[in-house]
């Protein structure tokens, strides 16, 4: 594979590094992020994967999300994709929430995005591939996390491959995007109307035909400006209630959806990953 | 005094602050992050102060800086000016050493930068009557620290005010402006010919001709680009070492100049600070 390295920084001990490559998934190129913690010569080292949020690219949790030095304390591979295919050829749309930036982890069925709009592909196949291909990374033991979008991303792909991911959490995810309009017109613009396919990425839809996990971490912030309408975790509870999934709801009082708050718990997080990534 | 909050934000556990206010020393309105950790009501709390290096504003260091957690747990205020007075009536350079994002923490004599560019009074004493007003800040307690340009800010104010500054410290200071072709440039354009004003401005000159302070430390990539021709820690090591000022210099390998060889030791700096602090 062609892996094209735009940077590399010693870090907290270890390398972060920015990186491009030409994807076959979304037939367009790609960059992602991986920091490589500090580890004896050979390790295999566990991955968490990271999914950002609607805007974001791999750089905001790169520059802001505070996670360098817990990963090099647990020893973990941190591993932040981009959100979605880019460039002048690549379908957009004027709206911050829908194309370019908004990809959702959906392979695209309808025009005009389904040419390159195949994220579920690129992060669920393509890039593992890439990342046990090129980095010191045990593919036994990955877990996933995200935030906002990313956290619909984490949630939906770690209970599609719960034998894949032994730890999933979110940050302020988006739980049920069939049931909130930022979710309604991603799912409809990239999959049309046909609800059935829409519940192939809903974590409370999963769960609610029989997607199971030991073990669910959640952290809300309480003051967050879209909690009550496109976030609502209480959908996701009563979803794990029924389903007899631990779900570990944390509502953090005070805290708003911006990467003050992600930063701010993203140490607590990485090492709940890492105990169940042994 | 008129200070309006641009946004404020909880992490942990403190809040994080962006302000801006009409400055007298510059004339402009000028931007800055405070970061206020959590505290008893009516604390008043120890200050570090964080001057940026050239191109930078309060912004950098508050997205990139990872202070928050270690002043959260050492119960630090972290105030982090701008580089330089901004605007479109502004005198600039279109290089990135001089002018807008290029102040160098002096208060300028020459045209066309004297209108304006006065950040040694800004820095030194706007700023901190603003801080004492508004924030629940111990001004008895104070420690300065920088970052390149920041670290001949944070070193030569140390060095000028022995009395306020019970700790000053640096990542990758320009030592010996005066020596090196990014402080020639500035002090030169700044101040203009006479060298004898370049002294009060240089941290090698300030120690050479008397200025004392009980300890420094100073962190410094042994891979930083800089390091050579603009840096040259080595000046700063002759001069404490002829002065008896106790120095801690670590030459960190493998560290370059950007904000990951910062954040990597942004909390072992501010738990020195927190020491010295009180």
């Amino acid at each position: 594979m062609s892996v094209e390295t735009l940077s590399t920084n010693l870090a907290h001990g270890g390398t972060q590094g920015v990186y491009r490559h030409p994807s076959t998934a979304t037939g367009t190129d790609m960059t992602f992020s991986v920091y490589v913690p500090p580890h004896a010569p050979g390790a295999k080292l566990p991955v968490v994967w990271y999914l950002s949020g609607l805007t974001c690219s791999h750089a905001n949790v790169t520059d802001k999300g505070e996670f360098r030095r817990a990963c090099a304390e647990l020893g973990l591979i941190f591993v932040a994709p981009d959100t979605s295919p880019r460039g002048e050829d690549v379908a957009d749309d004027e709206a911050y929430d829908m194309g370019q930036g908004a990809g959702f982890y959906v392979d695209a069925t309808l025009a005009p995005w389904a040419p390159h709009f195949r994220m579920g592909s690129y992060v669920t196949e393509e890039l593992p591939a890439l990342i046990a291909a090129e980095f010191p990374a045990d593919m036994t033991r990955q877990g996933i996390m995200g935030h906002s979008m990313g956290g619909h991303g984490a949630l939906t792909i770690g209970l599609t491959f719960p034998e894949r991911f032994r730890a999933v959490s979110a940050f302020a995810p988006i739980v049920a995007p069939s049931q909130v309009p930022w979710g309604g017109k991603a799912l409809g613009g990239y999959l049309g109307d046909d609800r059935a396919a829409w519940r192939k990425h809903d974590a409370v839809a999963l769960i609610e035909d029989g997607a199971w996990v030991p073990a669910l971490l959640v952290d809300q912030g309480a003051a967050d400006q879209f909690l009550a309408e496109q976030l609502r975790p209480e959908l996701l509870e009563r979803a794990c209630a029924d389903a007899g999934i631990p779900l570990t709801l944390r509502m953090q009082a005070g805290y708003d959806h911006s990467y003050y708050f992600v930063s701010t718990f993203m140490a607590d997080q990485l090492a709940w990953h890492a105990k169940r990534l042994g």
